[in-house]
């Protein structure tokens, strides 16, 4: 019997993302759609694409039974999130899409947001969602953290490379290229189809993006010591896509047989053949990574280069992924769509 | 057991996209990809987005052993289409999305697209394959024509009118607006991304374009009597969706139940509340047709807005339908995925 | 010596374009710029791509001294600039980018905006702002509102058929493709990239589009009896252009000889060969019209096609134009750059 | 008296953008357009934006009388160019904006280019035409060879650190974001709409592009010893802008003030203020390059950022400065055009 879903934030990009997936999704099924701000309307409404489904209407958070609840996926906006969620029952499976559970340090959480954490005792509890790496804790997980877009892309790209040792810690630099739908569905004028359409521009330069927090975090415990990146993003004019253009010393072939050994097994994870770059283009709409591996014409140095879907790897497939495994089922299950090209 | 599937011209745009609903359909099987251009490539290296399938790699259409399949799509360009499938096996189930067996008059086939059908004898034989109003004669056909995508949008908006009575026959105007992908993956200067991006033109302008041969031939069918309507296709800078803006002389509200009556039992087919304009946002990738009537401040006017995806319900969607209707299948197998939004 | 401009309403992008045209206008000079809502702040700031120009900061309407202003443009939203205009001295030339003056009727005013005027007195006195048609009387006004981008964009294609009589007064159906700079730089959800990039909807259909008011006004005095249009706007993922498509009846050549010859001596206006149709493409960022005919299958029937730049024809381009007019200046002065292509 | 100017390679964007800049240019007045593939037509044919010029139409550069032309642009494919500039009159005044003069080395020429040089004579001749630091030279040059556009980001980025010493030379990475434009108006599948739209993509990773010729050769002059950077180009869904994020080893302040210095009397070139990001948005159709400086939370490093329109500051707009200089016409003549936004 299908496992009963409830999404807390339904009315954004990752809630909708949600519902796209888990509409052709066996082994789930919707019972409860929450937004606040949206309560009283059906979904087809706020998301006329998801018109052919047959959805409960949206509902404040408080109306929902979560008893009858399996799983709840919480795709509400940070600091919002940790608030919702802390009111939850306590014994309730919850995937967070949110930032407010990815750092496990208090005080780390403070730097990058710059509030108090209103549940730091759940912060200790919650999973790092980031599957391919935490696959074991997640699978008994109560509460998993959903990484952050752009803080996958890099992991996908760095985590074997860091724990193999095969790349000098003080020298990665990661320049990405972000999608707008990462920004969210917010009004913003810098996300006006007039000010992106047929332009770019870096922003958060310098180490400002929030996303490091989580690099901090997970390098830093991968290699035993700290580590700090450099991570520059780039808004573009496109819809989907993450590309994080890793500049790497080290041994190029070593970095690629490292990868490729790392993902060997992974369903979700492909790396091409030496010296063959991938491109946004085939992974949008899908849950798969794609990594290439080039040489440079300096010595002993490597581009790296990481592509993922941000609203599905990077984020909602990413927690059905999670959810997968909290319900006891196939971890691919409901995710194996190929991407949408053209 | 899941069917054994044929696609030759896999190397376009419906092949690929043939690839991509079969990947997760539950009931077909990819048995042999042909395209004589680039036989002996891996899927992976013509579609780098197919890369995490396991396919076959691509053969000569001679290569393959019809034998073994259950069912073949051709989507081949017309001309080469109806020469091929000449060749193939008599008592192979055959779902062609070329233009070539479209029109069952040879000289109106003759006068659209300029030359003699090489297979006239097949042309009676095959069944139109505009799945909602051919389906009996679908599912016991050999051999069926994938309706254009254009021919589809208009078809889907008009049908019901027509049979109805509810529209002056010789005041319709469809003003449609065309994404790109349907012009093919063939190089051409005017589908350049310089080209195209941020700007639109007409083409085809003043009843030249070839899908109207069979509007001629569906309405004029349905009407008993010709019927010969304005259409004029746009480019516009997408990749997926046609939307037709159909100009209508009857009575808006009549028109409006009529075509809820006429879609309320489709699975695909949804005719959105009077009033309320569909966009192609809202369809891209799916198989869906959203339809809306609006009134007209000029009485006995309407305006009915017709959208789809050109690849999906347009083309390779709608041949998976017919396919599946042929094979036995349940007819939405394999085609319930919900649209890719944003 | 360069004439003083002042521009009230520059932090649209209406008042952007005026400064983009300015900057290389031999005969005007920017004096004052305000902006009430940004007041304080420097042009490089609210648009950087002006940061080259060595411009005035903004400040507010009551800031500008108006004595040393040879001529304003007011480029604020409606129902704002007729109160702003109320207030400025009396024998200040204005060009008005607005809704607020282009009907003439207060009747017909509350009919399309809801409201009634503020300005009554004023709205008599204003010439309607469409160069080619009131030259001499703008050549000699105070007060000029310029034409709605939809609406010139009509009217160019129109108003010679109309006047001699060519076709069919109660056939006449414009099909209008807009782009989204149209709609401003205000926040809304329809605008943001990921809500428009890739995919197209129609808007305001059935007559409900506040141009009409305009169509209505200008084809029944031009005709001497009521002439009504139907128009149906989409909005398209594009920064910049309108193309009209306009279904007519009447004789194709002797539509297109007619505008051949209405436009024959015009600077801006370029009627094409019969049968080539226009494309937005060619017309971006720049103040040029391009008009193509084509006959139809249909005998009596013809398919009329006209683009042009919202921002610079459309708006901007167009008052700048007539600016010139009022200032004694050459009318293509500062008008005759390029289109930017690609 | 304007100068007589004949482009050769007018059918390609290059050859259309001098003619979009000279088109306004008071100097400068176009007496003759070569390109052989599309010899017998008109601008109108080949480019209808340039329709509303009186241009000659296109010949044969056979059929071009040199003897009454001041000054020749010649914006052919590269190895072309060589030979057809090699058989012109050797008096003649050329800007090339091929690749073909840009190496002064026929060993480094071969290396780059794969093939000897067909003008080894010339290439001593040419003077390298990236016109802020060769101003000197190229005002008395017989033949300037065009800096490549991705070539002319990296050094308004890079040459004044170079040469004061501010930055490590072997730590210098610039990750390129390059709109689709730079590729030209061939016929390739990559570019095509479909293929490039909503996604992007890294090519000739690992040090492969040709540009780095033009890096080596001036960057190592200007050390006086060798100097290598990476460089990673990306294949963006836009039509003009280069972005090049340059990542640094130097103290980001000492960074920023050289820039300003470096910069302060240039009119095309713009150093932002510190810590403000420049984007693609605020440059297209300009001449203009912005600067932006960010320091690191990494201490010691710095992220500068350089922004400009590939098609003219990064090719026809230098172009035509440079020609400015040669015929002793005020070098901002015709290039202070105002960006086009939105």
């Amino acid at each position: 019997m299908a496992k009963k879903i409830a999404i807390i934030g339904a009315s954004g990009y990752t809630g909708a993302e949600l519902i796209r997936l888990i509409a052709t999704h066996p082994g789930m099924e919707i019972a409860a759609l929450a937004a606040n701000s949206s309560a009283g309307q059906s979904m087809a409404q706020v998301f006329p694409f998801l018109r052919h489904l047959d959805l409960p209407d949206l509902v404040t958070v408080d109306e929902v039974d979560f008893s009858a609840i399996d799983l709840a996926f919480c795709a509400l906006p940070h600091k919002t999130s940790q608030q919702v969620i802390k009111a939850l029952p306590k014994e309730l499976k919850i995937v967070d899409l949110s930032a407010d559970f990815r750092l496990q340090d208090p005080e780390a959480y403070r730097t990058w947001y710059g509030n108090d954490h209103a549940a730091v005792e759940m912060q200790g509890e919650a999973v790092y969602g980031l599957t391919e790496f935490y696959r074991d804790r997640i699978r008994t997980a109560r509460l998993v953290a959903g990484t952050g877009c752009n803080a996958a892309t890099g992991q996908f790209a760095l985590r074997p490379l860091i724990a193999a040792g095969v790349i000098d810690l003080d020298e990665i630099i990661l320049d990405m290229k972000c999608a707008v739908s990462g920004t969210g569905r917010g009004l913003r004028q810098d996300t006006l189809f007039a000010e992106l359409s047929e332009g770019y521009h870096a922003y958060a330069v310098g180490g400002k993006h929030r996303h490091l927090g989580e690099f901090d975090q997970e390098f830093s415990a991968l290699a035993g010591r700290p580590v700090r990146v450099q991570f520059t993003p780039h808004l573009l004019p496109a819809n989907r896509g993450i590309l994080s253009t890793c500049y790497l010393k080290g041994d190029a072939q070593a970095i690629h047989s490292t990868m490729e050994k790392a993902y060997a097994d992974e369903p979700f994870v492909c790396v091409l053949p030496f010296g063959e770059p991938p491109s946004t283009h085939h992974v949008r709409g899908s849950n798969f990574v794609h990594i290439g591996v080039t040489g440079e014409r300096i010595d002993g140095r490597a581009i790296l280069v990481c592509v993922l879907d941000n609203l599905t790897k990077g984020s909602s497939g990413q927690a059905i992924q999670n959810a997968n495994l909290m319900l006891g089922l196939d971890e691919t299950e409901g995710l194996m769509m190929a991407p949408l090209f053209p």
